[in-house]
């Protein structure tokens, strides 16, 4: 089944303490349609500035991902400027000029409208919810958030919370969105918000899913050479959500193979820069990895 | 088969957010003794002060706990006082009385020098050595270690690692004797240096397993209510020596199914102070958890 997907463009510059890569393609959409591309067809809407030279787009062109929604506006791209720290988990924001990204009104081109598997990327949440206006019968809305949401527009948030199947969060960000300093309690605080799926990121500490009144934990894939962990968590949501429309089910077990398979994906993001290394891989790749990691998991 | 276990006997003041805890029975052999004696025999060395009422041991008389080798010596028993952080992930010493665990030599009685499982628990690694010195023909040895060692016993510590075949060791710590930052590479890294099996402690995080060449992630098992972590750490090298030392057997099947059993038993020491989970438990609960544990992390 095909995912529609809404979230960021942008140029990332991107800083580390052995490298550096700049105007490098990123934003949450790209990440995630990288991602879930691997398992189905990907539907993009997002929005860029005149600035931005099409043929940047020509990584999709080996996958099945409609770039058709893609608006161009006047002005320029958002960018982005992080430095991250030493230990690789945190990081610095240097600059964000979100130009073109500030204003944007998400508009589902008509072909869109029926799409069933709904992504929407880390976002104001008034805008997420007017995608969800604007699709006809979404089987299963998954969602990104931020701590600004949680911040400043707390009530369209809760909103929000009460139209989607699953909701992406990190760890600090569900402790501020609960209050809960410990992260179990607060995974179920979350899924009696609304969401029947709830995914606690922990960075290199893998993740928590949350369902059916259920935790499952699942550790991060082993990397021994984190080069730029950007996009990790897009491209984990990708692998999550290509693998639910992929198998058309959100049972338990087909939840934690899509956590399993995002845990993978988000692997290889942090391998190379930006998304080096996500938009050059097949599925054969993908799933030589899975295997690897399904041997590492597996205790009896 | 029966352990040997050497280390120390506390008594514990622990403060948290929401309690504490004043001279509570603790200290790295007790706990270890309490998680692995549900598997099977554990010879305890340790020594206490004057003033430790011996009844305080009465929590072994249940099980099969062999408290011969405690050497009482005039003098105070090991005192410390810590207080832990909001996140329950770190703690600050408020104060150490080493007393009478300062001048520990460990003496091993002779019954119990043909003890072919052997856990060093923390301690001055000359002392974990004088150890494998009276032990006959040990089959497995496994050491616990801390970042004093590490600064202060570099070479000491590198001699034991030479002679011993798992180590416990957190993530800071492995970060420090190895210099990689990566704890992949630095878990690798131990490997090169004489153990065939390296276990890094994440706490709430979970731990990385190696041996092989391989790791193996464990995520922890959620606990919603964390009381106190204080001995978590060596009740996991319980649950994971004793189940070694249950199966005779080392095989990376067993080392992760008593990383497993490691995992469940730290998770019930964090849910009461000191050792008044741990202590308590039987089998069939444990069995109970573990079958929790082992359905929350198969994914396939």
């Amino acid at each position: 089944m095909a995912i529609l997907a809404v979230g960021s463009i942008a140029f990332d510059t991107i800083e580390t303490l052995t490298g550096r890569a700049d105007e490098a393609l990123g934003g949450s959409a790209i990440y995630f349609s990288c991602a879930a591309s691997l398992f189905g067809d990907v539907r993009l809407v997002g929005v860029v500035g005149g600035d931005f030279p099409q043929e940047r787009l020509d990584l999709f062109k080996a996958r099945p991902v409609d770039i058709s929604g893609l608006e161009i506006r006047e002005g320029k791209t958002f960018r982005w400027h992080g430095r991250y720290h030493e230990d690789m988990n945190s990081r610095d924001t240097i600059d964000v000029q979100l130009n073109v990204f500030g204003e944007f009104q998400p508009k589902i081109p008509p072909a869109f409208r029926e799409t069933e598997y709904v992504f929407l990327a880390n976002c104001h949440p008034a805008l997420q919810m007017s995608v969800l206006d604007q699709v006809k019968k979404p089987k299963f809305v998954m969602a990104d958030t931020m701590n600004l949401w949680i911040d400043t527009t707390p009530d369209d948030l809760r909103r929000l919370l009460g139209r989607i199947d699953g909701l992406l969060i990190n760890d600090d960000e569900a402790r501020m969105l609960t209050g809960a300093p410990n992260l179990v309690v607060a995974g179920k605080r979350i899924l009696e918000m609304g969401p029947r799926l709830v995914v606690i990121k922990k960075g290199e500490h893998g993740s928590l899913l949350f369902a059916n009144g259920k935790c499952a934990p699942l550790p991060a894939y082993p990397v021994e050479r984190v080069i730029d962990p950007t996009g990790a968590g897009d491209s984990f949501a990708g692998g999550l959500m290509g693998y639910i429309a992929e198998n058309d089910d959100w049972s338990m077990e087909t939840l934690k193979r899509g956590a399993a398979y995002g845990t993978v994906l988000a692997s290889f993001t942090c391998e190379k820069f930006g998304v080096d290394s996500v938009s050059v891989l097949d599925r054969p790749a993908l799933e030589n990895r899975l295997a690897a990691y399904r041997e590492m998991i597996t205790v009896w």
